[in-house]
């Protein structure tokens, strides 16, 4: 926690609303209970920081030194490198036109991977790497679900790109997402997309290795199969994001507890529509994002659940619209409405952390392990910035 | 345009995707249309910078003079105050703990009008106002349509609340939004939602005034009900702000044609998946935003329509899924899809141009009326910031 707090924003209920609250505490537990699994199974834990965004938040996973990480963003690698981190993998399809930027970071020693899945992109890249006289460690992206990128394991192209990327020293390994485990509704669901996601990427590593490709990275992951996966035989290395803030796509999924997520928007009720059974707040999809990824879910969570400033929730009290920058919040399963005279500040837990935090430039840091009376707003231990763009 | 690009960002084929940009020619055409409907109909258009949330597009509405303006955080007031802007309308509920910076902005010479529709509200309003010495002139919110905040016209609170407000000589009128507007889905619907808010809003500076209390401003507007409003005695300023972009939604309410889109998003092809009829691409939901407004219409765009480069569309190939890097480009209607290789760059045109411009830090500007030829990349004429945060 690097960043002191300004005096005048001692607590939540300080800083205007609406913004972006950290549970470290939170955060903390959730980051231990994966890498305790990570190690249990015997592979690298390579975060994604597309989620958090957020040097000082992937800092709480190796106590401060660096570690390997995922990006989404070359602006993420970069502001990586500029912190001291080395190892990177950047796990979108390339744009050629990028290819000027990796092989920067790759001058400035930063070992960047990259991905691909076809034979026109595998060419750019050994054609960048020979102009550069730097071969650009590269990965190819395998479908194991039918998700959106990548090539299925029996697909003649792989090995073609392989010897393409090979030839110029470039070939790295293989790389899956098993993203369509986010619709795996349940822990057998889960396990099964989990082992469908290694055996994918481990046939295409093989597939590569009988054709004489040299295969060193087998890299998998999403937030619920790396928590369902039980034997990563054949795999180096799993990845995942979302894990570190968790969300309610991932509670109703039931990866964790709603108890576990970490961050949430603090808002303050600015109206009432008693005629409606309306509490109006100021924290919109500006705030929230317009993800409504419970929408799919059996429980559709609406826009977010409500909790007071400290962290508790309030039974049956959903955020079910939204407009730019006004919440309404409305009561469930029969409650009546809590009383929240205007000026009441209330958190809302996001359905999709990843796209919540995108509508904030930073995070207020809080930790409810220190923070136990609940009659006391949470005192910010820090600010810490996110890192935005492309 | 203010703002002079590097020379390595020189046309649309340049800086790395994805992007958000403007074209300033089409953004013209759009507030010219509603200056000359607000100048018929004789009421002030104050337009609602929520949409660009930059300086540099409200410029575009007065010849780089300032003009009245409503925003909807402080930040943006703060930032056009910065920049000149002396007449400027915050058009959210008010939050009591917000006040210190409402007085601060009037303190410099700004009139900024608070909006709010509760006694409890008003007297927090008219407290701060009597220690600061200075009335903040307040505006009562009135609901025309149960979209979310405001008073009815016969609610009695509505003359309390004006007492509470003229005893400190705060009152400065009433404002209404049809936000339900966003559903008429024909010109004739458009029409009735326009009298309905011009009606609604009369009415309760009419019930003001016949208890006595001065009402100067009476305030209306929304996109679609400002392109509907064939009358607005009574009404003496006219907000809107979408049209200064426009978008897929409001193109599916047909208060303008996609032609008339001024906000689009440049990306680029990074795959091919022939076995699903996917094209990939690297502008995701990070770039377009999660927003699916066009869900609710006849025609659902899916995340957006796409052009080619120069803006000219292709017909029938729809964006249609979007993970946080990646676009899914489908073909509709049975539309083969088109050749479109590893690198090509488009644009895609947004549901809610609100939603997607806020997630970028600021717009390439081009300008289609001098980029005719359709083999060129446009020409960036600018680079253009937007105001971020609360």
């Amino acid at each position: 926690m690097n960043t002191t707090p300004t005096p005048a924003a001692r607590t939540l209920a300080d800083p205007d609303t609406p913004f972006a609250v950290i549970d470290v505490h939170k955060s903390l537990r959730n980051i231990e209970r994966l890498q305790t699994r990570a190690d249990r199974l015997g592979v690298t834990l390579r975060p994604h920081t597309k989620t958090a965004k957020s040097l000082d938040v992937t800092a709480l996973l190796h106590h401060d030194s660096t570690c390997p990480v995922t990006v989404s963003t070359l602006a993420e690698a970069e502001a990586f490198a500029d912190g001291g981190y080395t190892d990177i993998t950047y796990a979108v399809g390339i744009d050629p036109h990028k290819l000027p930027r990796v092989i920067s970071l790759l001058r400035r020693g930063v070992t960047l991977r990259i991905l691909l899945d076809s034979t026109e992109q595998a060419t750019s890249v050994t054609q960048a790497s020979r102009q550069a006289a730097l071969p650009i460690p590269t990965q190819i992206e395998i479908d194991c679900d039918g998700h959106r990128g990548g090539l299925k394991p029996d697909n003649p192209d792989l090995t073609e790109i392989g010897r393409i990327l090979h030839g110029a020293g470039c070939l790295d390994g293989v790389l899956t997402h098993a993203g369509e485990s986010y619709f795996a509704y349940s822990a057998h669901e889960q396990h099964l997309a989990a082992e469908n996601e290694r055996d994918t990427a481990v046939a295409a590593a093989e597939r590569l290795r009988a054709a004489g490709l040299p295969v060193t990275t087998v890299s998998v992951g999403s937030t619920p199969t790396a928590h369902a996966a039980e034997d990563l035989t054949g795999v180096t290395e799993l990845r995942a994001g979302n894990y570190v803030f968790f969300d309610l796509v991932m509670a109703g999924l039931g990866v964790c507890q709603v108890d576990d997520l970490a961050l949430s928007v603090v808002v303050t009720v600015i109206g009432h529509r008693p005629e409606y059974g309306w509490i109006v707040t100021d924290g919109g999809w500006m705030a929230m994002s317009r993800d409504r990824g419970t929408a799919a879910q059996a429980q559709d969570q609406g826009y977010g659940l409500v909790t007071d400033l400290t962290g508790h929730p309030i039974p049956n009290l959903v955020m079910t619209a939204a407009s730019q920058e006004h919440g309404t919040l409305t009561a469930r399963n029969g409650a009546g409405l809590p009383d929240l005279p205007i000026g009441t500040r209330l958190r809302i837990l996001p359905n999709h952390a990843c796209a919540t935090a995108a509508q904030h430039h930073g995070y207020h840091v809080v930790d409810s392990a220190q923070d136990a009376d609940p009659a006391s707003a949470p005192v910010i231990q820090a600010l810490w910035p996110r890192i935005t763009g492309w």
